[in-house]
């Protein structure tokens, strides 16, 4: 039985608790917030306060960061994997390498086992991206996402004079995508590949016209893509968008010869973003607690796990069922 | 530089030593064959007698072993991996347990390395499968094949008497798929997933009717299905069916809570079967250099190897620019 902590319980740690329902050789010992516990509703698992975690640690084998990348977890991540074997889901691309390099040391220096940046992307994206760029090595990788929710662009939304509430998708143009599944070559802007998609609830008085002009034309938002703007009511949006879906595509069109065409393509389709996550972060537990068990102390990420560490399966029944 | 030699220039030997090409870090030794090798015709390799193989032992890392599953690569494995470090693409899946069980006792006995059942299935699917059912735990797994030449089936059209030539190809039902991923539970049946589509070169004098009725009721290999049968030329065969397309789809469809849908899907197109193979094969030898480097003896399969083992980039720049 691998003993599992989460911290920080938000929508991802909302997520590892159900995920973990699934997993029946993982075991949640408890939920450790830096909210007062009392406040904190989960579905079962007991609420402890983040400062009781390092007089558990006898009774933790893996704990699981699911607080934030911009503050939280930079922080947090070396700090746990001091005591504890830990997984995160740290998401700034850029900054990844420092990341890596402050956990690896802790990690190094105290014994224990650290997979960070999994979940999607980075995760199962740039696992993909890895294969398939090795095995075609003349060829393009393209990564789409959505049809999704982005958080930092419905923030970005909101954050406008006279906006009181919105959402914002993000939409592939499968177009583009089957077009370059067929070979086409194609010089792709970032206006080409998505299209942002907005749903905005006005404060009384707004100006459409003026927010929409303010929303089409902001920075590094959505000036560089076509932009679709719908005002609804605070009732519709409530009823309406609540979900928070997302996925996306990895796709590698390469050639093996000067006229032999291949595909590769990796395609997620998720009805929830955070409870997806939290699934791939609980499989990343498993092979956490077993990378640890092997003495393999130090910083990992999933471009240097073995698949077969995320199986409950032994070995053999891999190859047998799985081969 | 890798240095590596292919035994066996079939269609996968032949798309070996074009992969190569792409691969500026491996470099081909020769090619070694069980025929005369002033009759093997390469695109610049040197060819050798497979009996001069273990002379050149000091000058080779890995041999890419390029039999077939039915009669070569049982004993060709094993045999050549108590010499080498080896990989081949064994895929005849009920005997994998057992071509393991001795490649591993070959290279454990003798201290090398050798990856078995690579390629895109058993291989690429392989880890799909793996991947996606250990972070959907509460799902099904679907693997459709084709559009593609199944090599089998049209060897068994091209036994049956009347038939002067023939091919096969295996196509996946798409709208079964389209079904899977909306969310559709389904019982599937052999007939529900895949069609049989046969071309078939008559023999003077044969008769069409009965030969469509011996193809549509052959047991194992068409009986389950809906089969088509096209009566086509000679010249109509060469002109139009001389690719070896395939691919196919591993689909996992699963929730993560009761009512939360998520599907992960992998899609390969490919028009080149053999040389497809070929690639995945060749990333997989640097692979195998590597863990021989590493004194990581005995056999593996894809399940078993870290991602970062395919690529050519150090661990910095991937974690850099993959992550």
């Amino acid at each position: 039985m691998i003993k599992v902590a989460i911290i920080g319980y938000g929508n991802l740690g909302r997520g590892v608790e159900q995920a973990l329902k699934q997993n029946p050789d993982l075991e949640l010992v408890g939920v450790f917030s830096r909210r007062n516990p009392e406040t904190v509703q989960t579905e079962g698992a007991p609420v402890y306060e983040l400062d009781e975690l390092e007089a558990k640690k006898e009774t933790i084998d893996v704990c699981i960061l699911c607080g934030g990348s911009a503050t939280d977890l930079p922080v947090q991540t070396p700090a746990i994997t001091k005591n504890f074997n830990t997984i995160d889901s740290f998401d700034t691309h850029a900054k990844v390498p420092e990341h890596f390099a402050n956990v690896d040391q802790a990690a190094k220096e105290n014994q224990t086992v650290s997979i960070i940046s999994t979940g999607w992307d980075p995760g199962l994206f740039s696992l993909n991206r890895l294969y398939a760029q090795s095995i075609l090595p003349e060829g393009e990788t393209y990564t789409f996402w959505g049809k999704g929710v982005s958080q930092g662009h419905s923030d970005a939304l909101r954050r406008i004079d006279g906006i009181a509430d919105a959402i914002q998708y993000t939409i592939p143009k499968n177009d583009v995508i089957e077009r370059l599944k067929a070979g086409e070559k194609m010089e792709l802007t970032t206006r080409d590949k998505h299209l942002r998609e907005c749903f905005v609830v006005l404060e009384a008085g707004a100006d459409p016209d003026a927010i929409k002009e303010a929303i089409v034309t902001m920075p590094n938002y959505f000036d560089e893509y076509d932009t679709i703007v719908h005002f609804i009511s605070a009732e519709e949006l409530r009823r309406d968008h609540h979900m928070m879906p997302h996925g996306g595509t990895v796709l590698r069109t390469g050639t093996t010869n000067e006229t032999t065409k291949q595909v590769i393509e990796y395609n997620l389709q998720l009805e929830s973003n955070p409870e997806f996550t939290a699934s791939v972060l609980v499989a990343y537990a498993r092979a956490c607690a077993r990378l640890a068990k092997e003495k393999q102390f130090g910083a990992f990420t999933v471009l240097d796990i073995a698949p077969k560490y995320l199986s409950p399966l032994d070995d053999a029944t891999l190859r047998k069922e799985l081969l």
